[in-house]
């Protein structure tokens, strides 16, 4: 019987074996606390210590995690592959971003970045499309796809709502996307709303010639939310969409296994995030939650528009960059960049995000003075220009919709 | 068609009807925006508004949110029935807790607190149990309940683990718990777990002719977590226990549904909380949290030690009273005290909150100098105390396991 004290979780210098998960914190300790001290306690609580001096016998030490650097106020943690249940993403998060987020030893704690191994990483089966949608759902070739919520984004009826969506397929828009509050209210009902988008989506297909599809927005308690992606398959979807954040992950998780076996793309949406990620020294950053959702496989998530738009966000060229990057042979993810945008903004979006990404766009569609077709004409012009390589003033002069998008919006961030 | 902008979500003074879901709101506008500018941005971000002007026909109208009055940094806005989906939690959260919290408009923003409506109210089951667990489950009479959670709190074996159980129910502690990162891993799989703790259990009950209960932990994906549950009910638990924000709410509703048709009651742990609800100025309050969770119907939930113990928590009293207050005939909660707290800290946690409460202590069962079995009877035995009126130093006289533990970590917060 050994003692197991705080102390027993810091080991600067360890080196930890490739298997473990190494976790990257912010960290301000406690008014009272050295910042040794503090970082033993974030190993201490997030893996199995606890603030009693406990007698211990065999392998218990095995999963502890351990502090092994600290530069400045960063702290790496390393946890034992053995802590972690394979392919349960809540019990990952109760370690690494649980109690510890909450401990009177530090003042503020932010978990920044997880350094996956594969083990842990591939026991998640990851996106079944992510940028692949382009290819394998439309024929969109490298441009941005396109998404449009109608707007109001609750109170259109569903005759509205599905004018609306005919309005922005035929105009140019990829995809038709509910928004994240829209589910199954009596003024848009879910299953009404589904059957007639779809209707009005075969119809977009065959005016176009291009292939459109439709975000449903099944968020829903658990049980409901599987029903809703049955239906979505059976009505002839592509896709679902998910409030990840307000769900979870362990619905998430069970619906990513249901759509595997419908053949559906994951379209996930982040409302709620900000209650965790916005403050710079606390919570969990976007950085993170992106991994966690690309291990539960979504196809597209929204990591922001690069501070182009209305919406704080954090570094969303470095979360899309790790979206994209080699993960043990997972799908990669495509990011959706949304929260304020309209056409002018598209390319100095494109230029520091690259063409490998979705573009939504609500007010900045349906708010043009000629309204949603024509809004939905002007951003896919605003791509094509930009694909072209042409700069926009330039392109609108043969496209009188990009003209008056760019007269009224101009290039500016909205407030 | 009329436009629609911000000034339409604003109207102080308004006064809405019984019908709504008003909210409070802690709100800092960003620099260039005053508060009225901030709080209209606020009800029309979650609700129907957007940046940009739009033009809309018909009852839009009737889905926005209003902010009806503003009282120095407090906000607080009223959402027509209209825009819920009744009995889905996720959509709910998507619209008061959304995208709002990232908003360019406010430099931060805290939910801090619902009025919930009747019939918003009544679409969701609220608890089975609540704090009739004590005569229903248990016969405890009106003393508070105890749990310990096995400390290491992972590392153990499955031998180990219902070794220490049979310690801490022979002791006096009513239910054993697991943490909140046990789940399924390789030193201890959960079935075999899950059966040789109800062994223990059985013989427990037996030898102290008490009844004894397991707070087993079946947080995963939703798929495997539903049959979890279902193997807990098949193998005689009383209860369930659920990391309820790792999981997120679309999974507890559905473990909710399916422990009716079993007869459980659910222990909700909130292991991160913290990352949202500790920077007082931003996230979602606490407070919001338990109320959510007593919509979706969970029987017990952490709500802190009154500032006693080891873990930063707002305004447990106040949370507390509003888990047992009435709520439209939907059952109350019992709230559960926990993190860092030991024998010697009892009368004052029982001065704070009243006996209508859980008391969880881990370190401070298992960290008594004799071991698991004497620190399981300091803690009863600090509890029969303190029910008798006696204090504890007095009490003590009697009771060698309870001096024990007064001696080693006295009536102070650990740290």
């Amino acid at each position: 019987m050994t003692g197991i004290t705080y102390e027993d979780f810091i080991d600067l210098g360890y080196d930890p074996d490739d298997t473990a998960l190494v976790c990257e914190f912010y960290v301000e300790p406690a008014a009272d606390m050295d910042m040794e001290a503090a970082a033993s306690r974030v190993a201490s609580e997030s893996s199995n210590g606890t603030w009693a001096e406990l007698q211990v016998e065999g392998s218990v030490r095995d999963l502890s995690a351990t502090a092994c650097d600290i530069d400045g106020d960063r702290v790496t943690v390393a946890y034992p592959d053995a802590l972690f249940e394979a392919g349960n993403m809540p019990q990952v998060l109760s370690c690494i971003a649980g109690n510890i987020l909450g401990m009177k030893a530090v003042e503020r704690i932010r978990l920044l970045d997880c350094d996956w191994p594969e083990k842990l990483t591939t026991s998640f089966p990851g996106p079944q499309f992510g940028t692949s949608v382009r290819e394998e759902i439309f024929d969109a070739g490298d441009r941005p796809i396109t998404a449009t919520v109608p707007k109001p984004k609750v109170g259109l009826t569903t005759d509205q709502h599905v004018r609306v969506g005919y309005e922005a397929w035929t105009g140019g828009i990829d995809l038709l996307k509910d928004d994240e509050n829209l589910t199954d209210q009596d003024f848009n009902p879910f299953e009404e709303r589904l059957k007639r988008s779809l209707e009005k989506r075969d119809q977009a297909e065959e005016e176009t010639g291009e292939k459109k599809s439709y975000l449903v927005n099944v968020t829903a308690d658990g049980d409901e939310m599987l029903d809703r992606v049955d239906m979505a398959a059976e009505q002839g979807c592509e896709y679902v969409m998910v409030d990840v954040i307000t769900t979870g992950w362990a619905a998430v998780q069970q619906v990513r296994r249901r759509c595997e076996k419908h053949g559906l793309a994951i379209h996930a949406h982040r409302a709620m995030h900000a209650a965790f990620d916005r403050i710079e020294t606390h919570g969990v950053s976007m950085r993170v939650i992106a991994q966690v959702a690309r291990l539960c496989g979504v196809d597209h998530i929204h990591t922001g528009t690069a501070d182009l738009g209305k919406l704080e966000n954090e570094d969303t060229v470095g979360i899309n960059e790790w979206l994209y990057s080699d993960l043990y042979g997972l799908n990669d993810v495509l990011p959706m960049a949304s929260g304020g945008l309209h056409p002018g903004l598209v390319p100095e979006l494109v230029a520091r995000t690259g063409t490998d990404i979705g573009i939504q766009a609500g007010g900045g569609v349906h708010g043009h003075p000629d309204g949603t077709h024509a809004g939905a004409k002007a951003l896919r012009q605003a791509i094509d220009g930009t694909m072209a390589g042409v700069p926009l003033e330039e392109y609108a002069e043969d496209y009188p919709e990009l003209a008056t998008a760019l007269e009224k919006w101009g290039t500016e961030t909205p407030r």
